[in-house]
């Protein structure tokens, strides 16, 4: 447990959540800004800060959790499909630094767009990158 | 395998891909429109849907491929960070439906935005979202 961590004191229930599903290694809760009707956080108890630190075991589980969750909205709600989303490190939009995945509802004409947005300029080398990538 | 899968045909070769990664179970190569300096596929060999129709062993192994990636695209292209995306489901913006998730190199001040625009009204009853998803 981190002081400070807002996860690990929704883990140690200092502070409330809306609570769907829990085993000994993971939480699963409402995201209190829900970006779609049913948007999920599943945070393993311990804290890692992120993928990079999180240990395979606990990766492995955490996606399995995720498709659990993903079956719930298309269940419980009605969604007609699910995404699943990480952010690892600050520059890509990790909010609160304890690992976490959103599993996010979404239905027929939703109107939602979940896919970058910004200054893309997608002209890479690819051959250049792919040997960068595997040397 | 399945017929008329692009992926299932990068996976036999009869398509070409830029390949980072692979082992028995899994795929990793450059989508094609690289989003970011360094936008790595990971897919199953066998073919899936997507997330609903896989199975845990496949799908826990899985994220543990996508965090591979992401440490390399740290590690080779100097990446600050990334992002872990799965859309499961046409609704959900999947485009092939052969599972896969993307892993996204992050950089700072890269001016992307990864996260939902459109309609977003997120206006709900947690109370009685928790409910319906717990009963």
């Amino acid at each position: 447990m981190v002081d400070n961590c807002v996860f690990c004191k929704i883990v140690k229930g200092e502070i409330p959540c809306y609570k769907i599903w829990e085993n000994k290694d993971f939480l699963c809760f409402l995201d209190i800004n829900q970006i779609s009707r049913g948007h999920i956080l599943v945070i393993p108890k311990n804290h890692f800060n992120n993928v990079v630190d999180c240990d395979d075991k606990i990766l492995g589980k955490l996606n399995i959790v995720c498709k659990k969750m993903g079956l719930k909205l298309k269940d419980k709600l009605g969604a007609s499909g699910f995404n699943i989303l990480n952010a690892s490190g600050k520059d890509a939009q990790q909010s609160v630094s304890h690992l976490h995945y959103h599993v996010i509802a979404r239905y027929p004409e939703d109107k939602l767009d979940l896919w970058f947005h910004g200054n893309i300029d997608n002209k890479y080398d690819l051959e250049d990158l792919k040997n960068k990538l595997i040397k």
